[in-house]
């Protein structure tokens, strides 16, 4: 008898589905493209030299070779959650060694938070639109999504509150230059987030991915720290996931969750089961370069990006045709285009690639309705600011002859 | 309202338990004891110069640094996947590019087995002991095991006819030198284990973690290569997990699975939800070593273990007392020993520990059912052979005083 694969596979592997971005990078890998579309750091920017004196270093070591590549602790490298406690506690939060695991990324940090907390059929709450790779992270574990819209200040209060009214399991969101729309929550709206999810007893899942990237105005207090400040400097109510991947180097794979240490425990046993641990010398390595370079690296890496983003807001200024929109991110890597009702963003980027040689990611892939057909996620994180204006005015040039 | 995270968890939280192994692992660390727990390589024979020759090419090239720090694909680095089709090649399993995957050691590649798989209450069969870190990946899935006793040949076939009844999703397997007890599953019985699950139409996850430690005798063929003969050099019903970190070194967490494409298909779908890939530079620096040096290093790590195990082989018959039986293995890292019924294995260990400062890993851990109370692990890997006969020596004298 022959296996019937498809019959064998769980009822889970239904929610499993290709990541349109990652599909797309596939084939738009020629040089005449100008990409818009992955949400990726320039490697020109990437911190190589320090890295590779740190490798240097692990290696010209009597004793420290054999210990960066034998096993390690699931928890993760000691000196670099002690590290993350430090940068924790500079944002407000107070955190101990059993309020932090190390995970692959981010990735893995909602991959776990969705594997901890959601049974088939609860309701998990995210934006409209939202992170498409939560939502690829949870779906396997057969939620209900309930999206909540958002205005310019974050999610809408009244829509979150309907939401929370059906006793979700965790309330999901990217307060920071979100991915992909750029929005940036407000400090008012951040407190009112968390008054509706204390009230109602819900966790929130705060990711920070890019929170670091700030290009203008005040950094707000990130939500941990918000919570923190009503607990007595500790994590309540939030599960606050951070990564390396934006402000070092993806490759890594390091990031990292902050949550009270009942959760953490739970997670600590399921990184054990998962992987048993992350790389050992890429945490040493880590460890090693954000120890002596963090502050300064993060500080260049906003003064390039922000001379990208201004390229992209000046040149959808000097070509966008009436009824195109778009936000104005403080951070981050993205622009979000609404465009007029009826048109459909995945037919356009088809004509982009052909006819315009262009691409980006269509916003309906960041809806967990499958809604948004008329929005496009711009990024400009890994173009030259004059390749921006030129990719931006044919996109413009798309839209004005579609 | 306070978050009650224990009310907030998935019903498959309750699945989760710490493993035993690695608790243990953080007591032990004490220079004076003699310790046969960990199933870890010798850090000493790790390939250090071979590995810090790739890195610094790495980053002595004008293009490869920015590369090897950026994000890559889900399905893994490609010259690593070529490596491992030729490797398989070798082993007598015909693998293209779309038949592999490479996971984060093979642990990963059982928990997205277990995720792929098992749905609650779905039956599991595995062999009696069983490999503590499969049962801990696949356990959050809420699968029902069901055990078959082994014997000296592998699994025992009237019992897994029986179990394969049970209509289970797959039978889990370590044919070569089974963690734990060192058993190797013959040729004969590896074609019978094959007919049966070929006629039950279930499949096998062969896992192959010590198969190149092989100190003696003949290679056998996996069981993949006999699927494969019989399905013109194709994988069928074998889903094989393999791994680096017992040839080369574990830290870089990198493992692989081969499977059918349309299994690999889902599973690469998991790797991108879970974690987006594997390290890329580890993978980069893996592709190097083992390009390079597999072969020679295999070698001269058999060489090293073998001195081990005849060290440990040698002092048990020198001092273990009557009532006491062991495995001779013919290669892996462990020896189990069964002592007379009655003699409680973690009782002994507290024992051993305190008194006799000689540590092991009681073997009913490595029993879905916790049957076993009368068996022990013993680890040769990381310990000299003179090392090893004093501990043998130890704990000989405390059955000898139980």
């Amino acid at each position: 008898m022959t296996v019937d694969w498809a019959h064998v596979f769980a009822g889970r592997v239904g929610g499993m589905t290709a990541s349109e971005i990652r599909e797309l990078l596939k084939l738009i890998d020629r040089p005449e493209i100008i990409s818009f579309a992955g949400g990726i750091p320039d490697p020109d920017f990437f911190p190589t030299a320090a890295i590779a004196r740190a490798y240097e270093k692990i290696f010209q070591s009597n004793t420290g070779a054999g210990g960066a590549l034998q096993y390690s602790i699931s928890e993760g490298f000691t000196p670099l959650r002690e590290w993350i406690c430090a940068y924790m506690g500079r944002l407000g939060v107070e955190v101990g060694l059993d309020g932090v695991l190390v995970t692959s990324g981010s990735q893995q940090a909602l991959e776990f938070v969705g594997k901890l907390l959601i049974g088939p059929g609860d309701k998990v709450v995210v934006t409209r639109p939202t992170y498409l790779g939560a939502l690829q992270a949870f779906s396997p574990y057969e939620p209900t999504y309930v999206s909540v819209p958002m205005d310019e200040e974050g999610p809408e209060l009244a829509a979150l509150e309907a939401a929370l009214a059906e006793k979700p399991k965790f309330f999901y969101l990217v307060p920071d230059f979100q991915n992909p729309n750029g929005t940036t929550v407000s400090l008012a709206r951040r407190e009112a987030i968390l008054d509706l999810c204390v009230k109602a007893g819900v966790p929130i899942v705060e990711d920070t991915a890019y929170s670091e990237l700030r290009y203008e105005g005040e950094t707000i207090p990130c939500i941990a720290a918000l919570d923190a400040a009503r607990n007595g400097g500790h994590l309540s109510h939030v599960i606050y996931c951070g990564t390396f991947s934006k402000t070092m180097v993806p490759a890594f794979r390091i990031g990292w969750v902050n949550a009270a240490p009942e959760v953490i425990n739970r997670l600590v046993l399921m990184k054990q089961a998962g992987d048993l641990h992350c790389s050992t010398i890429n945490q040493i390595v880590l460890h090693d370069i954000v120890s002596s370079i963090f502050e300064t690296h993060v500080k260049h890496l906003r003064a390039q990006y922000k001379e990208r983003r201004d390229a992209m807001l000046a040149a959808l200024a000097e070509f966008a045709p009436p009824g195109v929109t778009w936000t104005k991110p403080e951070g981050g890597m993205f622009v979000w285009l609404e465009l007029p009702e009826g048109v459909n963003g995945t037919a356009l980027l088809e004509r982009a690639i052909k006819e315009a040689n262009v691409a980006f990611v269509p916003g309906s892939a960041f809806h967990a309705d499958r809604s948004g057909q008329n929005t496009l996620r711009l990024s400009f994180s890994v173009t030259k600011p004059e390749r921006i204006r030129e990719g931006v005015r044919r996109l413009c040039n798309l839209l004005k002859t579609g």
